[in-house]
């Protein structure tokens, strides 16, 4: 049941959703936490009620009895000739196509960014993404059948019905290149790990766009449009882009950089955590776990652990779907044994990880710096003491 | 005209072709050469006599007038039904398709990643990438014609005309999927920048393979097999992959590692050259240039130099095709103005690409040590000395 306090009736966050208590909030409105990152490489497919929440707006009230999507093509070779507005049981009807795809967020590590120097944004630790199991129709179907055909100057914006305090929604978009690749397998999703979706994850119809920034993952879809332009939404414009190290408030210009749709390779450890106690296997060797993902559909294919401040590595074993490059959406857990010195009372282990076109993660955080603190993907570094049993 | 001295005579090295008098030779035989660095970013268009040469065996003897190239399709749907060969006319009479695409050696840097630690392997400068205009036949075209159907467990086995001293053809492959995909631009190419190709660079059809490693863009080739297995040649199986860098030749299994296809974000100074003297200008700015790539169809959207070790970075020009992301497979050049103290004698110039995934390159090549030296893109670095005019 929600929750509601006196003081929020009538406003703009009377209506939030009630939340699991282990969500750690980086925000409250709206409404942004993460999970414990020790619980987040536990599972392969991550519970819905611990999946990291990003609300950009309050949460909107919709029906699933008197939903509807409206799909506009505005440019292209049917411009203007093609709209439909399609019911929950509409999309429901369409045929159902289930995707794994880790969402993640463009600030997740934002916190290890800021400690180089301050940035905007969210403090998030490693726990804004999850993994899971998203169903619903693909998108790809629905504008062929529209007549839309491959344009790759065109665009496709979706609308949220979350609304800012002047009436306009939540939007973003991507190319149209991407919505039509039958392997980019983008749909409009009604469930999530099998269960309808939840209000925070966007009842009734989500964008699902695998291996793209959690932004264009556009909850509570409302309106699709096929545009010669990208959205002209902050989010899209001004939002959610890199820049060098050196571009600061005063010499920023969002027009010139690209909007985040792939992410680019990283990794985190989530097992042990920042200055754990951990005990030391009678063998000589800690366990470590953790998550690896690239975006654009790219494939882990190693993850690699130091103890020693690289002078040795080790290979973890990796838990993934068996699915080829370019279609590899899901993120890869991993395990690590990793080898201590006898007398060794504190370490600091670094995880590193690899994807199918063999990018790398950057070492550190310094040179990749921008003062959105997006794309923090450095190598992540947990600083942890050793015990032992008494002989 | 060719050249053979009278040693050579009745060799597999007697029918070499003559090579421009600039390309610096990696190996003689088989031949491997690059163009000096200092001339690499002048053209956007790599000029043919310039462009690196990787041969692994002996340059084969063709004839367009003789050449048949074979398809066999030996698995999925069609297994075993189908089967052509097509003559070098058959080829061209085909539709033409032209991509600009750089092909990039597997080892380009390599010479920088052995000065960590000695990797077996040719010592390239970062001169083993050109950029050039492809014609030629689109694959999928054929394969479609041959009722070849998507599956992406099956590859595509590309064997050149040059053989090893067993009679074994160089050989490679890519995924069907690649081979497939209309956005993937794989060609059967008769042309380079506009000329028929020359015997070095694959004379009659060569495969282009944009966005992939160069090892995958098949020379002489006279045989192509849609199969459930990759090529069990031994540059697919045993060469051209990455490792953990504490993997070395005792404990490396190379069946553990995924062959090399789309490669990593990379870029290179390429003026000014390793301890030149450089002059400042009147207002006191210094001017680079160079090349940044990235493989996958992923285009470059900034480039970032620093000359002092990263406390200030300069964004630089770019000059690229306008092409969308997922298909931008030339390379770009870029420009940059670095700013020097007036008192400044030498500083050390760093350069660090970042692609449309916002990947990156690492920092330095300690943690992306490999044993065969490949996959060698960390910041490319260059010290020079300063030069001013007398006042
Ligand atoms: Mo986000
Ligand atoms: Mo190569």
């Amino acid at each position: 049941s929600d929750v509601v306090s006196v003081e929020d009736q009538g406003s703009p966050w009377a209506n939030e959703p009630k939340r699991h208590a282990l969500l750690k909030p980086a925000a409250e409105r709206p409404f942004n936490a993460e999970p414990p990152l020790g619980m987040l490489a536990e599972k392969f497919y991550t519970p819905n009620e611990l999946f990291y929440i990003r609300n950009h707006l309050p949460v909107p009230t919709l029906q699933d009895d008197d939903y509807g999507l409206e799909i506009e093509i505005s440019a292209g070779k049917h411009a203007g000739t093609a709209e439909r507005t399609l019911s929950f049981e509409d999309i429901k009807r369409l045929p159902k196509h289930t995707v794994t795809a880790a969402i993640m967020c463009g600030g997740n590590r934002r916190s290890e960014m800021t400690r180089v120097k301050p940035v905007k944004g969210l403090s998030w630790g490693a726990g804004a993404v999850g993994n899971a199991k998203w169903s619903g129709a693909r998108l790809s179907d629905l504008l062929v059948a529209m007549g839309v055909q491959p344009d790759e100057r065109l665009h496709v914006i979706f609308e949220g019905a979350d609304l800012d305090p002047t009436a306009h929604p939540y939007a973003a978009s991507i190319p149209l290149s991407k919505a039509l690749d039958p392997r980019g397998d983008v749909i409009l999703a009604y469930e999530m790990n099998d269960e309808p979706l939840t209000r925070d994850h966007g009842f009734p119809i989500r964008a699902i766009v695998p291996g793209v920034v959690g932004a264009r993952n556009v909850k509570w879809l409302t309106r699709i449009v096929v545009s010669d332009q990208e959205s002209d939404s902050h989010w899209q414009q001004n939002d959610y882009k890199g820049f060098s190290p050196s571009t600061d408030w005063d010499t920023v210009d969002f027009s010139l950089a690209a909007a985040i749709q792939a992410m680019p390779v990283t990794s985190a450890i989530c097992t042990p955590m920042p200055d754990e106690r951990v005990r030391v296997s009678g063998d000589g060797h800690i366990t470590v776990r953790g998550y690896a993902w690239s975006g654009g559909g790219r494939r882990i294919v190693r993850v690699d652990l130091t103890a020693d401040a690289g002078a040795t590595w080790h290979v973890a074993e990796l838990e993934q779907e068996d699915l080829p490059d370019g279609r590899h959406y899901g993120w890869s857990l991993w395990t690590a044994r990793i080898p201590v010195k006898e007398q060794q009372k504190e370490l600091e282990i670094w995880a590193k990880a690899v994807d199918s076109a063999y990018n790398v993660q950057p070492e550190s955080f310094e040179n990749i710096w921008n003062l959105r603190g997006v794309l923090s993907n450095a190598y992540h570094r947990v600083k942890v003491k050793l015990i032992r049993e008494a002989k």
